[in-house]
């Protein structure tokens, strides 16, 4: 007669320890590179970013998009598989990805649009200067402009004198 | 004699489509949960926190941690493995976990700590009075404070009716 309370245990024990998930079915964790470079190191807020920026004297690029834009998703693609790309950012470069806008007008120098990459000096000034191909949507790229963003990414290296 | 060619270039094959690994070795994804709870959809900045709480009219929890803390660390085993805590806090509020500080003052009542655990009514009202059990380090809390945290929770749910 012990095995039948043995077995009631064993399932009040097993729910007990048992995770909690969501009535509509376990999730995948978000996480903070969203496809952009998972084996890259991202910042989770702007004042984060820039932080690091200039505590390791590294320009910082802020990349804005939205998970269900297909340019964003297009651009993604290309972005994540390039290796140049990953390793260069992954050395040299602060990393930030938003889904959201900032209250710092200074990173939508020409509205708030996506996809969309902005680099900032790590004296923190938003390099306004360097831009895609595209003169309506300045900071925008599509997947054929991985070449100018490569080259953007050199230009940001050399970084400012900080006046300061 | 096609052979040793075509091993070459199906080694050149391999290798161009081989993601980027830092030379450190492969790195695991950072998550925005941190191990605070998998399977909570987290919000990445506190002006996303903010602007999900009002438009959903739920209760925001703000939680500062340090990875390298050690009560953060023995905090955070209670909390994520906590069922009735994961569950609540997915059912019914907004969640943002943050390893720096924002420049908002109010979410440092008492001075910049962690762990330390803040409410914001969907009013975007701090509730500077819902406090942990320590009277010099207000939004404390310890592994035994579990249950308070889950009352200070029900508190958080009771909406403060908005002045505007």
């Amino acid at each position: 007669m012990l095995r039948p309370v043995f077995s009631v245990l064993l399932v009040l024990l097993a729910t007990s320890f048992a995770k909690y998930i969501p009535k509509s079915g376990k999730r995948i964790p978000q996480t903070l590179s969203r496809g952009w470079g998972d084996q890259l190191i991202w910042a989770q807020t702007y004042e984060e970013a820039l932080y690091w920026s200039r505590s390791r004297n590294k320009p910082l690029m802020v990349l804005f998009h939205l998970e269900d834009c297909p340019h964003s998703q297009a651009f993604k693609k290309v972005f994540s598989d390039n290796n140049e790309i990953q390793k260069t950012l992954d050395e040299f470069f602060i990393v930030l990805n938003l889904v959201y806008e900032t209250t710092d007008k200074h990173l939508s120098p020409d509205g708030q649009y996506v996809p969309r990459i902005i680099f900032v000096d790590p004296s923190m000034t938003v390099r306004a200067d360097i831009t895609g191909p595209y003169s309506n949507r300045m900071y925008a790229y599509e997947p054929g402009d991985i070449k100018l963003l490569i080259s953007n990414m050199q230009r940001a290296r050399k970084l400012l004198k900080s006046e300061l």
